[in-house]
Formats: C-alpha cells, structure tokens, sequence
C-alpha cells in the first residue's frame, strides 16, 4: 500500500509517499481501508522533536475513518465492510481518571491513518456517523475526544453556564465551540483574528474578544455579563492568568495545553478566595470516545473542516497547518479503492 | 464587660481590655457568655494591614465557645444555658459552591469573640461536642472549618488515600491532619521543623519530611511509595510547585492559602498529563461547619491546643502566635463568670 513515511525530522517536506507492505490483522485485530485522516499539533510537535519518545521511521496521522476491508482471529465478520471511525488512543487502562503508563497514541511508535490502511484492535472501532463524509468524519477522533473531556467530563459544563473558549480556531477549540453550544452553553471566545471570531460567532457563540487587546479580560466579563463558569483553555501563559482573573466565583478553568508557556503571575490569592478549580486534561478514555461519537451521531453536528489535501500531498497539508490559519480541521482525503494511486 | 479593642494597628500590643457596653440580642439572635476564644493568623493579618476593609476600632476574635445567657425575639428560650460553639461565618448564602458577597466572619466588622459575650445569630450556634472543654471547643470553628472544606468537600478525600499536609503546625494544617487520619487516609507532612514533624507523626501521620530539604519532593514520593494523592497546602510558591511535580497521576491539591508567595514554575504541561486537579478552597459554608462539630461529637477526637492564655493578655498571646512556632491553636480563656475581672 501507499503509506507517508517519516525518516527524518525538522520540515514538513519529510513527508513522503512510499509503498510499504499491507498490514495483516493479528488476534483481535481489524484492518481499515482509510477513506480520510486528519491532522494535529502532536504532527507538527514530532517534526518539531518537541514530542518525548519520536522514533523514525514512523507512520504518522492519528485520525482517521474508513471501510473495515480484513478481520483477525475473534473479530465478528460482521465488521467486514463497516464504515468506521477510528478511536485514537491504544491501552488507556482501566481507570475513568486517568491513562495508563502504555497509553499512546496513533501514529508513533504504533503505524498510524497517513496510508492507505492500519491495524488496530476491534475495540477502537466506532461506527461511522451516517451523516458525516468520511473527511468530516476524520475531522472529529482526536481533537473531539480532547474536547469532550476537557469540556463534558472535567469541566461539567451544564445547560445556561456561560463557557469561554480560548484560542478559537484550533481543532479542539472549535469542537468544544460546537459541544457546548449544543449542550446549551451560552459560548464566548477569544481569537487574535477577528475573522475566525466572526466564523466563531457564525457558529453560534454568542461574542468573542480579540486577546491583542490588553484590556480582553474587561471586554468579555461586560460582553458575558459576569464572566465565565467554565474556560476551556489551551494557551497558558497570560490567557491562564486572565481566565483566574474573570471567572465568576466558583467557576472551573479546565487546560489541555500551555502553548504560550507558564503562568507565572496565576493569582493563588484570587483562586482560593473565588473558590476556583483549575483542572489539567489531556485526550480521553474510551468511554468518552463512545459518548463523543454518539453525541455527534443523534445530534446531526458536523465538525467543521478547513479544506482537504490528498494523502499524496501530505507535506503542504502540515505546512499549511503550521501557518495556524485555519478554522477547523485540516483534512487528508485518501485514494478511492483501486484508483491509479493505490497499490492494490 | 470587658473585651480586647483594638484601636490602633501595626502591633498585638495595641490589643488591649476595655469595659464596653454589654451585647443585647436582636430578632432572631443570641448572646453567648464566651469561655475561650482562638487565635487566627487572620488577627495578624489585619494588624499588619494585610487584610481588606478594615475598620477600627474593632473586637477581633472569630473562633468561640461559651454559654447561651440571653435570646432575642423569636429564639426558643430552650438555648438559654446551653453550651455552644459559634460557627465563624456570616451570611454565606444560599450557594454550597462558593460564599455570598455579603459573607464576612466574625471579628471586624460585626465585634467578634476577644470579648467577655458576643451577640450573634441562633443560626451560628452548634452545641459544644460534651468530651471537650471550652479551650479545647474554641480551638475548632475556623481552622476545622477551613480543614474540612479543603479535605472532605474539595478535596474529597477517601480511605486509603495518600494525602500530603504541607506546613504541619499551623491550626488548619493540625485539624485537616487529624481529620483526614480519622477517615481512614495514611497521611504525611512536611515542615520547616523536625520536632513538629514528630508531633506530626505522634498524632498518627505515617511520616514527614523538613522543606528545608531541597530533595524533599523526591524523599515524599520514596516514603509515601509514589506520592500523594491528595495535597492540602497553604504555602503556595515551591511547595504548590513540588505539589505537582509528586502528585500522583489524577491527583488533586487543594489550597487555601499563599503565604509563600506564587508559583511562576508551576508546571502547567505536567498538570495536564497527569490529568491534575487543582483546587482554591476557603472558608466554608453553615453545612460544612455542622458536619464538622458532629464529626468532632461522635469521633471523640481533641482539637490540638498548643497553649492557652488568659483573655487580658491577649498581646502576649498574639506575640507568641506570630513566632509561628506553635503546633496547633493558641487559645484565650474568659474570666469565669462572677469572677473579678468580670464586669458583672
């Protein structure tokens, strides 16, 4: 099969198509024929060698949905021919909480859905939305299960809470943009393009601030009405320390990132006087996978696609991503079965 | 009656006995003959202009015990006599999640408890746990307060937890060591001091370790076998900082306090991988503080009061609080009625 081969580190131009052998399933195993993947920070992140524990050569691409084409020892047949969608994490363990010490995810160490097919267990199978393309499909694993985690499980969002999404634009941000509003949140958001507020706003949040302002915090709590009950954040850095600041009295910070770096002026004082709680979240359980696709599958939502590459043009695709620009996800779309491209 | 009026700040020996006008009760309220009184870093923090609206003059004092001697309108005549213990806290509000704007505790603005009586609401009175004495009674209401809702509340501690007290010896520390031994956790400490670590481990805590130690987050994780569970920790700065760096993976800390200072290295990465919860607690609500009294009255357990003064030397008394050597609360005991110093 085609497959994106990573052998070496530093640019996106390592992307490369190769043929590599098909992937057999072992015991309790599928085998998908992809129909899409999408991409993620954790990519660039490798390119970056700002992930622990890279090693080369690799098959990257954590996202993915497509056609269950083979079936391992124990699997039902009745898999054979089912459209999926792919849950990203591997050995979570068994612990709501927490992932295990094997936890990892698709696509470094284990071959991940930049190709045209992958091995994984019988239990990362979803059935696929029947409302959702393949590529919208493709769009929701990952940064949706980081969503609904961060939003659902440890933020506890509820109907009539006022929710801030920071940073609105990126995968996550946009999922948990389109969760919460779904879910009855009233939703702001904070973006450095007044574009992507406007895309926000389209969507149905009901404002959003530019954080170039230095006075943003001031703007959202009049703009809200009393600030947040609940931020979803991954910046860190001054958008941490300004979410301590505006969040109602016992509101809930939930960060699943720190892209900016630390907060070093985060008001200890404040937080305990405001009875806050600041929760840390990263990716999901199984659990949460099962409840975010059904979510998306009774309620109709779509999750918002950028644009979409040819898995032959994988390397513009991280460019492109690199340049933050976008507004959802950036999408592979992958050969059609027995088209020149593939192997077969 | 007499009751130490503080008029001037900047020193315990502007705390000084004064004959002021009796307490009448109003609708729906008490006055409550005090027997003892507690010291809270709080009086200190208003001394040093370190706490916000102050007024003076003013009768400091915000933990009491003592007996029911006269009932307004509309409180059955059944509390006269009754031994009681004062809750704190006034007009938290309806919310368990957080206090109301109108939330104050006693002692500056409303006169608090460093007075021969004090009137306050019948809604404040919890009957005094039989085992204990007056000294022993007023050494609970706000550091158990304080304790309880940072332990059990936010903390949500559980038997055979692991929890980690930072700054063992002050009165909150004491109590919420205490109270997290008696439900069953295995606890440690830390502190500046080696024989307050012992007093520690005399109390039932399974080991300690001095911050002193620059290694002593690594000597924690080694002595509890993998660290704590839950932090509860009043210091801020480094030991917030360590606390996140030991914590176990789904761990919470639990703060109420900053005396350190904030924590510009605190690491936000880790906190999202290892999936932490970090929680600002302070004070507590009228049902909190209930919970608090009955565990108290059907466990047994003692407050730990490190020593007692007479009510007219309150200066010394805060001197001595302000050498933070103390290993749990420093009390004030009343003149008995009827006895020369009394005004009556």
């Amino acid at each position: 099969m085609n497959a994106i081969v990573l052998r070496e580190l530093g640019s996106p131009d390592h992307f490369r198509m190769e043929v590599v052998p098909d992937p057999q399933p072992g015991p309790g195993e599928v085998v998908v024929d992809l129909r899409a993947a999408a991409l993620n920070h954790r990519d660039l992140f490798i390119l970056q060698r700002l992930y622990p524990g890279i090693q080369l050569p690799a098959i990257l691409g954590s996202d993915g949905a497509g056609v269950v084409s083979a079936v391992g020892e124990g699997v039902e047949e009745a898999w054979l021919g089912q459209e999926v969608l792919l849950e990203p994490g591997l050995d979570w363990g068994p612990e709501e909480a927490r992932q295990s010490p094997a936890y990892r995810i698709l696509g470094m160490p284990d071959d991940g859905t930049f190709a045209e097919r992958i091995r994984l267990p019988v239990a990362n199978l979803q059935p696929k939305p029947a409302h959702l393309t393949f590529e919208e499909a493709a769009a929701l694993p990952l940064a949706g299960l980081t969503a609904y985690r961060a939003l659902v499980t440890r933020g506890e969002v509820r109907a009539g809470e006022t929710v801030l999404v920071t940073g609105i634009g990126g995968g996550v941000a946009v999922l948990a943009l389109q969760i919460a509003i779904h879910l009855g949140a009233r939703v702001f958001v904070t973006s450095g393009s007044d574009a992507k507020i406007e895309r926000a706003v389209a969507l149905g949040a009901l404002g959003g601030v530019n954080y170039h302002d230095p006075n943003w915090g001031k703007r959202l709590v009049e703009m809200s009405g009393g600030g947040p009950d609940l931020v979803i954040d991954s910046a860190g850095g001054t958008s941490l320390e300004t979410a301590v600041r505006i969040a109602r009295m016992a509101g809930r910070i939930v960060f699943y990132g720190a892209t900016t770096g630390l907060a070093p002026n985060l008001d200890l004082y404040r937080s305990f006087f405001k009875q806050l709680t600041l929760k840390g979240s990263t990716m999901g359980s199984p659990r949460e996978f099962a409840s975010l696709v059904a979510l998306y599958a009774a309620s109709g939502l779509v999750p918002p696609v950028d644009r979409v590459f040819p898995l032959a043009e994988a390397a513009a695709a991280h460019h492109y991503l690199a340049t933050a620009g976008q507004f959802g996800k950036v999408v592979l779309r992958h050969p059609e079965p027995g088209a020149p491209s593939s192997s077969n």
